[in-house]
């Protein structure tokens, strides 16, 4: 993988931090369009407004030219246009003078962040409110406020990004990552940064299974999808990850699926597990992402999420201190070396049968020693162990948390033991010579 | 529940310590009799000496006019009218002089315990014999002594009493306690009254199960009873409950059936686990009363044992220091309130599904806030969770156990998504909608 | 069993010391010579060179006259008839003059226990070489070296040694060692050794399994062996056990089966649980010996190995080191029981069922106190036990399991319930009363 991959990632974002993206809006598709130059395959829906997903329904598209609070003595106290996050989320037009005991009403603040602007939002319900520092906010004088809120909020559509790469298989890999936070850094551009670096490496591989990801608005968009898609996806999805938080420099996460045992689960478990051991497991009663919509009961999908802080686990979560300072090129590449070498698994995770009955004479193909002395037991354990279990029902990764090895190194021992003729490969049921 | 209830069950134990119980005769027969005085519906059911109970017999009826133990010099040694203890449980007649060294024969007392009587029986080999206390034994005189133990052991019956509370479902939960001690309060009135407490509850009831409720002599009431009822009992028990030592003032016990993994296991541990978390659970190696019929092999029924200190693990079982200062109205009222407990458990471990996909959208229903910050996802954590398992095919004690919560919290919660419309309940495997 | 059986086996080890095994030749045709004054059943069997066995082919057999390296000075450095350690296995024939430089290449030795001879072999590849201790490999002077390797390497056989002890049942339990290695002790001669007395005890019993003993070349000569009866042992080995280091004092070892949990694993760690607490249990992962071939996918017969210090784990292992000082006549005697115990828990583990219906009353068959008192529930418990979890489906060794009793305690229980006609025995599928 290119040296270099962390800077590129961390550019990308750069880019996209200023844009207000939002469940709908222009900043969300302005966010797809940048992501489209990098991944032309992607396909771009819009799906309109009042369209019913499940138990939901995609609300009016949110649009914002320009929203301020301006004190009567001509200073402005928050401005949409510094910052996105001034302005909540889904506000109403609004237009007016108000004194500053009514101003209080619709404002947000941290009284334990004094320092941070919060990121709030009211998406099904109709209001209109700014977020400031709780610095800003103590010192707030007294007079009249010119308000002005110059959203819309109006029949329009939720849009989304859909890119499929077909692979030998019709079995598939599920990537999901959101685009639906206005300008914050892990818990929004992390993951679209790296699910592109993902698949801009994947374009370029041989690989096995078909890769389907999609770039949505969070808990709406994966509705919308799974409501559209749901019989394809539980026929063919047999793996799926939710990416975001991947990119600040702290250890390793995992939050799992439903039951905590899917196929996604075991190979992002087994690779933390042997890679990076000091990683923290999160239950799905820790759930907040989309893996909510992916594993809930009737749609079952094996989905879970490898982050590196969890989202709510980390102060700045939710605020502008969630900002291109608490992330970093070398945060960004971790997690996308980490979930490459979970799809590496993946990918290499096949069924073998051992061709011969007993151990194979290993020595007359130049696997194992020819002088017998006291130690030579210990040469080729792995490739010995490999092959004992290797029974044409436990496919490499169970073999490999049977015998405590990485999957990553029993992978190449399994290709050469295809190469000797010494393994076939189960496939979908049938033995398959593996040359 | 009245708050009264532990003084009222001390009442009836009070009343009903002094009858001389054992497994036949008139003792017994009070004890149902002041029972069904509490409880009117309840059966008596007489069965004739010598019916065969699987590999038992119902032995011959034991009766006790008078015993006593009297030395030439005029002192009453023990009067089976001051404590029926004195008397060795089915002694059969006898009247007779014997000097000391002849008397020692058929005297009983605990060395390491000098200061209790000792309650010893010999249902089916026939003797006669005295318990004393060890203090009393020591200074007993040389000399001779007239014994007169006008007891009858002839052809009559075992008593006992049985009760039906038809519910809404065939589906049966088991009471079981037993009526056949003479003077102890724990180790026998405990059961009884903490049993007839319960049901007068459960009467009261809009209740799903069917109750039924054995007062038995313990042993030889189950086997009579088994062997009677066993296809009903083995199509319809879904749990049961021996209810014994349930009067004194500690910790909760709680004896598991033989597997340790019944229904009536699961909701008992669940409830003590969440409750009282102090609790000792053991294993059916540790059993000692009716569960040694209900769970042995072939009979197999789903019946553990809640108690406050288990027989044989306090000194005072089995002795006249197991009397009405060893329990209090708090430690009956105490067992009372953890069965009411376990049994609110069952009748409300139904199983739900989800009636819509995906998460469904609890804002619109007043069950989530509006406003999302960074704060609202910790809202309606339980409510999402019991959401998230409740796929038809789980329980709601499954539930709890696998998410942490209490099943006592999520009844309501299961109860007021299904007034929504977002749950139907699984009955029977036929889906039926709440409303 | 003999007090003397210890004395016994190490007699017949210290006579088979001398001989030189491998795995083929005449040492190991003198040693099942041996075997076979002491067991006249056993059957010995030639199998030609070139024979193909799996993935193996039988090789060359190899036999030595002479073998030594003699200085110009008349010192002998290396002497096949003092030691035959010294002579690598399998050495190819060679005569001819070295200097020293170039004898080095020949030359093995121990830095680490430098007055150890290592034990090496070629049999794969032709090479020739002799092993002498780190010691006189440094004081070897320079200067010419007469070297002579007189032995031959021809078509011949591969012999090994097979008894049968037919038993009631077809079933059969394996027991296989291995006679391959020269001039060692606890990893050679104590496994045919404890073997061989196992048998003579199994001669004289009336026993349920057949047995089935095998006296073979390791690895090439049990994948000769499977490769002959593979099927007949897939359907009839129930358990086996490879019986290696079974000679020095210490702590018991348990190598296990693939997946560890056939009935030869059980057994085995039951007993040690029970009776020799401090053994090591090592997972197949740890494997060095026949289990290699006899567990091998595709395979899979139910075998592990019982030892006392496990191959690899001592310090003489595969040295001179490893000679008849290391081991033992208690050490063979405690092998020889643990093994005794282990056949004879698979003799008695039967399954059974009560066959009556809740507890019998024991009592009345003398099995049970008739006088009720405190302690009386403490009497008879393993035998209630026993009862209780006597379903016909459950094993004894499994209720042994269960309840925390050694089986060996549990099997004259068992025996005595069914001499009273309280336990049926369910013998492959139907119900066989006892008597």
């Amino acid at each position: 993988m290119s040296a270099n991959i962390g800077n590129e990632m961390y550019g990308w974002m750069r880019d996209l931090f200023p844009l207000n993206r939002s469940i709908t809006g222009h900043g969300t598709r302005q966010t797809l369009a940048y992501i489209k130059e990098l991944l032309p395959e992607m396909q771009i829906h819009e799906v309109p407004s009042g369209t019913q997903a499940f138990d939901w329904t995609v609300p009016d598209e949110w649009n914002v030219k320009e929203a301020w609070i301006r004190h009567e003595s001509g200073k402005v106290i928050a401005d949409f246009k510094e910052n996105n996050l001034h302005l909540m989320g889904y506000s109403e037009p609004f237009e007016g003078q108000l004194d500053l005991e009514e101003l209080q009403e619709h404002l947000y603040s941290l009284p334990d962040q004094s320092s941070a602007i919060p990121y709030i939002t009211s998406y099904y319900k109709r209001r209109w409110g700014f977020c400031i520092t709780e610095q800003e906010r103590k010192i707030l004088k007294h007079g009249k406020y010119d308000v002005l809120v110059n959203s819309t909020l109006a029949p329009g559509h939720l849009t989304y990004g859909e890119l499929l790469l077909p692979g030998k298989s019709h079995d598939e890999i599920l990537l999901s990552t959101y685009v639906c936070h206005p300008s914050m850094a892990n818990n929004e551009l992390s993951g679209p940064v790296v699910t592109a670096a993902l698949l801009r490496w994947l374009k370029q591989l041989d690989h096995h299974f078909t890769y389907r990801a999609v770039f949505i608005p969070e808990t709406i968009g994966s509705l919308v999808y799974l409501s559209k898609h749901l019989d394809h996806l539980k026929k063919h999805i047999k793996a799926g990850f939710v990416i975001t938080c991947v990119g600040d420099d702290n250890n390793y996460s995992l939050l799992k699926s439903r039951y905590g045992n899917t196929l996604a689960d075991r190979a992002a478990e087994h690779l933390l597990r042997h890679k990076h051991s000091d990683f923290k497991t999160y239950s799905f009663l820790k759930r907040g992402s989309d893996e909510r919509q992916y594993c809930s009961s009737g749609i079952d999908l094996p989905v879970c999420s490898l982050m590196r802080t969890k989202y709510g686990e980390y102060p700045e979560y939710h605020t502008s201190l969630d900002n291109l300072q608490f992330v970093s090129p070398k945060g960004l590449r971790g997690a996308y070396e980490a979930m490459h070498d979970v799809l590496t698994i993946l990918e290499g995770n096949h069924t073998y049968r051992s061709s011969v009955l007993g151990e194979p004479q290993l020595g007359k193909r130049g696997l194992y020693p020819t002088l017998s002395t006291k130690e030579s037991g210990k040469y080729s354990r792995t490739m010995l162990n490999t092959i004992a279990f290797a029974d044409g029902q436990t496919s490499l990764l169970e073999i490999a948390d049977h015998i405590g090895e990485c999957c990553l190194d029993l992978i190449p021992i399994a290709e050469q033991l295809c190469k000797c003729g010494l393994f076939d490969k189960v496939n979908e049921e049938r033995l398959v010579p593996c040359q």
